[in-house]
């Protein structure tokens, strides 16, 4: 099969371009590079079945021609910093709902109709039906950053019934694992490494957050494509558990054997928007055969052991 | 109180125009005579509290600075037609999300807080739940124009979240009535003042549609505005009844006087994206003490009232 992977440079699209490599499938990778790593492509770019193009989603022309006519599109690219829509507006605006529309018409005029979508659990805002399913109640969008994902979910399933396009939508927890390079493990870590002996936290560190190991992921969005053959599918993508940000903390701090004293910035929430519980109903996709592997707790260790051999991450944004 | 309305000279801008200058207020109306009309403002351009400019919601800095800094913003201004989605795909994403944004973004920048939003009951996509309620379950887009409707509610209320605006959205079922200017009535009318003997339907004819007459919509606006006061106020609005495309029919023929053959292009929808039945639950606005004053057929025979009156409508389309 071939593949066209926006945003495959970074953390969770490079992981997938390796996975299919190794599957013996052709792989396109579509990447601006404005977060992902050239680094993160090292193996793929060995593959004779691999292809990388530079290029940005708000380039249509080039975006069309990139393309060409692959089986298949996996829609990764995004602004995927929740925390930050307050300040750049416009920039979940254009990066995920035009950059999301883009795809869709460019594959549209290319005669491309399957596409694979990476949406987030922000979508059902600050529900109160916990594990969140699927099928919850219409929600109230509270950050730019979910907002602008709802837009981009919008816009697929408009195409899958106005264009005969076959759509995949995952609603992601936190994703953690080998070339995880932003969110709140990267940030502690990141603190911790310059001073071991504080460490400030936003909210009151009782936020409850979600999280799945990066091949546990992988392993269902690919188990999905291939079982699920609805003209539009949806799927929750967690684990069964959820922690506080304490609990991360007290594993991270064990982990790299640091004892700081922890600064709370208060409130029930991290940042405005932030859901201050994340915990999402995965059973439509467990009914497909899937399970993760990983606890959270595992994830989040396998984390640090990429973080602290790959130190050059860390430099990139000094 | 200073209100700025766009898509004012549009069928309900054009309409609320009139209504808050004659409570009183002063009101400017931003259009770009796309589909408003000049004529629907020759009421309100007598009064002195009555400002018109001439612009396009995606002219950012011409919208910011005509904006300047009302008391509540009405964004009323879209690509109100549902069909044509799929004949030009990013007009939905430019005029109705893109144009909503730079609403909300010229607000923030001009210090403005509080926008009403006209969106529609297609949000619901095809619901299986009738009457429908504001907090139905997570439905799935079947239209260009409800994805960019649900895509510009979403804004709405990130922008709440984020910047502490007040946002009201309206759901609105088709709304019908004086200055009505596209959709199924006026095609009737126009297809039956071109040849009495036969009438093109569009489906089956037995799609269940609702309808509002245009000043019930305008009181419930109103009403809701000042009566609701939570950061985001969510209503949808219609009658507590719905007919087929049928029973309009007759009750257009009948005040026409004309029994011409029906032909029927057939299918449950009249286009890709059409949702065959919508019927939403009012019952959030009424508690507030609205109720609409006439039944759907009032509501279409004053609709062809007044196009009878405004021939002028439809040579605008020759």
């Amino acid at each position: 099969m071939k593949y066209f992977i926006t945003g495959g440079a970074g953390f969770i699209g490079s992981n997938l371009a390796d996975r299919l490599l190794r599957d013996g499938h052709q792989v396109t990778v579509y990447d601006n590079y404005s977060t992902g790593q050239e680094k993160f492509l090292d193996v793929a770019r060995n593959q004779p079945s691999f292809t990388f193009v530079k290029g940005d989603l708000l380039d249509f022309n080039h975006l069309k021609q990139s393309m060409g006519k692959p089986d298949f599109v996996f829609h990764l690219a995004a602004n995927a910093d929740v925390r930050y829509g307050t300040v750049q507006p416009r920039k979940d605006l254009e990066q995920n709902t035009i950059a999301t529309f883009n795809v869709l018409e460019a594959m549209r005029l290319n005669g491309v109709y399957r596409i694979a979508f990476a949406s987030t659990g922000s979508v059902y805002g600050e529900s109160t039906i916990f594990p969140t399913p699927e099928d919850v109640n219409f929600p109230v969008q509270t950050s730019l950053y979910a907002a602008s994902k709802l837009a981009g979910e919008g816009l697929i399933e408009a195409f899958c019934e106005g264009f005969g396009f076959q759509g995949y939508i995952f609603r992601f927890v936190s994703i953690l694992g080998e070339r995880y390079s932003h969110g709140h493990v990267f940030d502690f870590y990141d603190k911790l490494r310059k001073d071991p002996n504080k460490l400030e936290v936003l909210g009151d560190g009782h936020q409850r957050k979600s999280y799945l190991y990066i091949q546990d992921c992988l392993d269902a969005v690919c188990m999905a494509i291939d079982k699920a053959q609805e003209k539009v599918n949806i799927f929750n993508l967690g684990t069964d558990e959820f922690c506080e940000v304490n609990d991360s903390i007290q594993w991270i701090l064990a982990a790299l054997g640091v004892q700081p004293e922890i600064y709370y910035t208060g409130g029930q929430r991290g940042w405005v928007g932030d859901n201050p519980f994340i915990f999402l109903d995965c059973q439509r996709m467990r009914n497909l055969g899937w399970e993760p592997k990983y606890s959270i707790r595992e994830s989040i260790i396998r984390t640090l052991i990429f973080l602290q051999e790959n130190q050059w991450l860390f430099e990139l944004r000094c």
